[in-house]
């Protein structure tokens, strides 16, 4: 069964000629991607080396390699190659800037209802209290409201995640940056689920992400980019080493070091799909996912049919769980998929959903066996 | 040149035929150790198990297998498989149970004054107290005046670096657990450079190592082992998903997990070799290293000759610079050392000394080389 041509299908054919062939129909990149076999031999390629070399001579010669990395990883979100620091995950980067951030306890900063919950709970453990920004139906960022919070009762920073990890809606990010700036709020941005999905160079003054997502790069490495506004705000824990930009010192030196080289070849990958191609064909995937999916079995879509992201998720007909539709879809036909239960966002879920998204090497046969399967 | 024989000569020869060719001598287990051609291989095969069956599906194909590393792991220190969890690094593991520790401000800890800077660095940085334990002249603990500390003036826990990373000298952490719970006061044990090096299962209630050291597994994997006693008074950041051991909460989600598959069999090789001849071997290696390079061109020995560990340090002679000498046995003679400056262990160290840390793979040719290199 072979279903209409999506846009930029040559994207699709070279992402899915330059990875392993999935041993099934892979639709779950919002929790870990396909690396390619670039990827692959590159992190076993210096974990060799490693071996040969010693771990840390042979970090030494990657760091050209890493520095041409948060250069490239830098102009995504915007910001310099000084700006940009690998750490373990988009968690250890938050983890990390409220920790040299050292903001007094009960300092406020407003997040999404929807606010994805592990991170409420680092705000709150690094004793923020935590508030709500104005937000539309849909869990969209209501800008008028949130023009009026800044302007009458400013929060100490704002934290806007981009896409949700259990809805396929964009934030605003860009008009709250703008609003953000004008009122001298800092805007920290959750890219986890937006970097190489949808634009990221919208103005935030901190953005963190992670590796194994959308960019496709290995598991156990996060990225942390600073502007230098910031940067200036923050007092790291460890010192920085010597001859090296100030936000260094927010970088571990304990890590997984061969993955931030596939990470920086992985974003080269991207890179080289071109971002704008890559956006419009994760849009378009998304969009077919919804009208292919949208009442199937009654099953409903929650994300506007036009939404561009690649996500889509599922609430379930009456009496029908979705962890367990979750595991027959990959038992029965090799559908991966991920069940995301409302503790996920507490504040905006009222039940659970099944959550849909395909990369670029993912075919429209894929999304009606999918359709076919619930 | 081939010198004596060291003992359990079986092991060195077996230890180098299982991994990589080293491109010159590498004395530097202290720092990262060299992976086998088996776990480099299966954490390779895992990441392609990623990209095949998705992250998440083949991290839970994993699953046994990470369980079969924890309750292995728990026999080194003494704990059961549900009081260990896998982290990003040692550091990591530290902050990761001072989050949840959540101890009142000022709470006193007592360290080592030689304590590693980074560890003092968290302990201040979570708001405590930190005391310097008393010593001897060579840094280590003396068991008399603590007992009189922890019976008149008992801090709220102690922190103990089994071995510095700047003197390979085993501090007497059997000893100080006793008194410790004699006291009942928790004993956190940093083992970072000591797991699989000298005997862990010492008794301590928290013990927190890495993976690339003496174990000889990946980097940017850690671990955090917590006695039920501690662990009742942790709350963690995050909830423990449901079905697993309580203390899974600490374990980190966004992982690298291969380097976790990879660790557990480098565990297994570690168990396989047998840990007591693994640690007369190192032990062996680092007293051949003392007799060679004490005196060597006027470089002088710290430690006691017959310290049972793999590590010596070596302080220079007058108007020798240990960064520069450090560069040049690796330029020059493809030796991998390590030169560590007093900023590691402000406390203790008067002056850098330049690290030679062999593993069982090593011979007395290679001390050798090196004393001739000096």
């Amino acid at each position: 069964m072979l279903g209409p041509a999506l846009v930029h299908e040559d994207l699709g054919a070279s992402w899915r000629s330059a990875r392993p062939r999935p041993a099934g129909r892979h639709l779950d990149s919002a929790a870990c991607s396909r690396q390619s076999h670039r990827v692959l031999e590159a992190v076993a390629h210096h974990a060799r080396h490693e071996a040969e070399l010693g771990g840390y001579v042979a970090e030494a010669t990657a760091e050209d390699l890493l520095q041409q990395g948060r250069s490239v990883i830098g102009g995504l979100v915007g910001m310099a190659a000084a700006d940009v620091v690998f750490v373990e995950s988009a968690q250890a980067a938050l983890v990390t800037l409220l920790a040299a951030w050292g903001l007094p306890a009960g300092a406020r900063v407003a997040c999404l209802p929807g606010e994805y919950a592990p991170n409420a709970a680092q705000l709150r453990a690094a004793g923020l209290g935590v508030e709500p920004l104005p937000v539309d139906g849909l869990g969209c960022a209501d800008l008028e409201g949130v023009a009026r919070l800044l302007a009458t009762d400013p929060p100490r920073l704002v934290h806007l995640t981009h896409i949700g990890s259990h809805r396929g809606v964009v934030q605003p990010a860009a008009e709250m940056a703008s609003l953000c700036r004008a009122a001298g709020v800092p805007l920290v941005l959750d890219a986890a689920q937006s970097l190489a999905h949808v634009d990221t160079d919208v103005g935030a003054d901190v953005v963190y992400s992670t590796s194994r997502k959308w960019l496709a790069g290995p598991r156990g490495v996060g990225l942390l980019c600073v502007r230098p506004a910031v940067a200036a705000e923050l007092t790291p824990v460890l010192p920085a080493p010597d001859d090296v930009p100030p936000l260094r010192a927010l970088e571990s030196g304990e890590a997984h070091v061969a993955g931030r080289v596939g990470l920086v070849l992985a974003v080269g990958e991207h890179v080289a799909a071109g971002p704008a191609r890559v956006r419009e064909r994760l849009a378009a995937l998304g969009r077919a996912a919804r009208e292919v999916l949208e009442g199937t079995a009654g099953w409903r879509v929650v994300e506007p049919l036009d939404a561009p992201t690649a996500t889509t998720t599922l609430r379930p007909p009456n009496g029908v769980d979705v962890v367990t539709t979750r595991a027959r879809l990959l038992t029965e036909h090799g559908i991966v998929t991920t069940a995301i239960g409302p503790q996920r966002a507490p504040g905006e879920m009222t039940g659970p959903v099944l959550r849909v998204s395909p990369h670029l090497d993912a075919t429209f046969d894929d999304l009606e066996a999918l359709a076919t399967a619930l």
